[in-house]
């Protein structure tokens, strides 16, 4: 009854929230410290040896692997986004616990290690990957100087979680010392649920850009007529709802999240407004050639309103394919539970795969969740495709460790 | 020279800002008391005697007139919205201190006075007019637990301020102590300029009503596909631009200058977004039939969009034409300059003025602006065009006294 112990054990996770009314963990705070501890000694009753890294992501190699050996890594990621679900990152932590427990005495010809890390979401410093980056060797030392909503630095947050923030690069695992990486995660979509399948193939994940964009007219008295008004919010209005159209008909994923104006009261025409601008596809290159159509809506839309665009691009990422050879092992893992024909999916959601990648070859396993609800406090799996997904996994890295040798 | 000495004196009172960069001058601030004192002083040298209201609006009545007779009152207020010009208001006080000057000595059939009102723009507590609201007697204090940005109660800042909360009600002048109030103030519209006159005479101040509308959709994650999302930003972005397109079919003005999202996240689609709508048209029902044409609309975007609409007035005021006599005594004063047919203007914006019509008739003279250009740095107005004003509404008070005998 693992499937049932996951379950459980995400509810237990949930608790830990600096919400009482939704769940809000973000990195570096009370509420991760209290996950790490909780999932540390969760991974010892796996048979796993357990230390938290520089950059405040848990790991677990098995007792039986010496420290020289390289390792196949599984996991996924504790923290969330604000109002989040129980399952997004944590049911893949969950589940390379219960596969590493079943693993404990087998014979492979990798070490085996899990990874719980800490900051996926971006939620607090606005920059996203920070724990997979960290343990991938992608840390920058500038981003202690970000800050959260509060004024926090990351470096202030970092030092009192008890890091020492000058060594948070030093998480890097070495090139060679990993022979892959696999993930199993909620889909985040609906199309198993639609196919009637519990689990699918990753084959990539999508390339992203966000942006954020501006329209400045002018602010003026609300008594101010038509034909004098330059209003920045019907601008990004007009934009907003092209947005829409123009991603829609290019089969690209496109959200605006968030948006705000100046002066930003009742009376005044705002005259500035900025929205963000979260693009994604399942190549760079499909990406940029909507994004290339949004722009040139958005630049119709400042001449004919008199008002001037300018947008900055605030995080980019390309395409993260995943390994044929672990893209194979993930849906032999699958067969075995008794679905002769894995479906293939492309991931629209980042994931930390996308960064172990510049480390190892990634792999990934998506999970059946209830309606493709995600990043809220609906997000729902079924134990039953639970109990598959942990048999599929293990199933993959036992098909892997045949491949392997 | 003295339009030049307006202009002067709205230049002193626009370095009592609240900001360094920008004016904003707020109902019970340090910077309201210190232009009272000074609009105090000035009053004084045109031989009024001057005293602070119990609602924080400066008074001035002249010397030779007893506390008796029947007053007409000249004035506007001092207060700004953030990001202000130098004139919205502060012209009117600044011309009725003028042509109190002028007339200090002479006879007429009532007692003339001068009032420079503390709020009329509601910047800092949200609802306006609290200062003319005061004197016409139309106070409540259940305004004194608005509170500002700061959660500072409206009660909190009078007693710091120095005034007596519960005594605010007591600037209420008793029905019959006026015999009328006219009111100078810049067009805030540009048909002055358009028409090439310096004067115009108002007929009738706008019916206005404020709203505060939300969508309520569903927070997904940002890889939710588009035919499952319900997004409530998106839903709001086609109401603002179908407000635009309704309202300027009709011929009302509307504005929407505040928008807020939650959860307000780059990679969530919004499950929730409130924007304000402030509409305004000559009349009640003009302004309700245009609001019944973007309801219906908003209410067709919520059942195609999936989302729950709804909408809360926050503020309503009916249109408040002047009165005759006081429009015939404005336009008396507009041909003593020159200008042999005055031309009738309505007023979008609302003034002080509203709130005095409950206790007393109400006259308006609109000044020429730059642009139309108001609630912004660069509100301009004529020195030449001030000369008139003078002029103008010094021989509109000598026309009401020779009508009024």
């Amino acid at each position: 009854m693992t499937a049932a112990r996951v379950l459980a054990r995400a509810d237990e996770l949930s608790l830990h929230s600096a919400w009482d009314d939704g769940i809000l963990r973000a990195y570096l705070t009370p509420e991760q410290s209290r996950v790490n501890a909780i999932a540390a000694a969760w991974m010892r009753e796996a048979g796993l040896r357990s230390w938290p890294d520089e950059a405040a992501n848990v790991c677990g190699r098995r007792q039986i692997d010496d420290d020289e050996r390289p390792a196949l890594l599984l996991g996924s990621h504790l923290d969330t986004v604000p109002g989040a679900g129980r399952y997004d990152g944590i049911l893949g932590v969950l589940v390379a616990i219960e596969v590493a427990d079943r693993l404990r005495d087998a014979e492979l010809p990798f070490a085996l290690e899990v990874v719980a890390f800490g900051d996926e979401e971006g939620t607090r410093f606005g920059t996203t990957l920070l724990g997979s980056r960290a343990l991938a060797g992608g840390w920058q030392d500038a981003w202690l100087d970000l800050h959260d909503a509060d004024g926090v630095s990351l470096r202030e947050a970092a030092t009192t979680f008890g890091l020492i923030p000058e060594n948070i690069g030093a998480a890097a695992r070495p090139p060679g010392s990993l022979v892959g990486y696999l993930e199993c995660h909620i889909e985040q979509g609906p199309r198993l649920e639609d196919l009637d399948r519990a689990l699918g193939v990753v084959t990539t994940i999508a390339a992203a850009e966000r942006r954020m964009i501006s329209f400045r007219g002018e602010a003026r008295h609300s008594a101010t007529p038509w034909e004098l008004r330059h209003d920045a919010l019907l601008g990004a209005s007009e934009g907003i709802v092209a947005v829409e159209r123009i991603a829609r008909d290019q089969g690209s994923h496109a959200t605006v999240g968030r948006i705000r104006v100046e002066p930003d009261a009742v009376n005044v025409i705002p005259g500035f407004a900025e929205f963000s601008l979260d693009l994604r596809d399942a190549t760079a290159n499909r990406r940029d050639a909507t994004w290339g159509l949004i722009r040139h809506e958005l630049q119709h839309i400042a001449v004919h309103r008199g008002l001037d665009l300018e947008f900055a691009s605030t995080h980019i990422a390309p395409e993260a394919p995943c390994a044929p050879h672990l893209r194979e092992a993930i849906a032999a893992g699958i067969r075995t539970t008794g679905d002769e024909s894995p479906i293939d999916l492309v991931s629209i959601a980042g994931h930390d795969a996308m960064a172990v990648a510049d480390l190892t070859d990634i792999g990934m396993l998506f999970v059946r969740c209830a309606g493709g609800i995600s990043h809220h406090a609906d997000e729902s799996v079924r134990e039953d495709d639970v109990a598959l997904a942990i048999d599929a996994l293990e199933a993959a890295v036992r098909h892997l460790a045949t491949e392997l040798v």
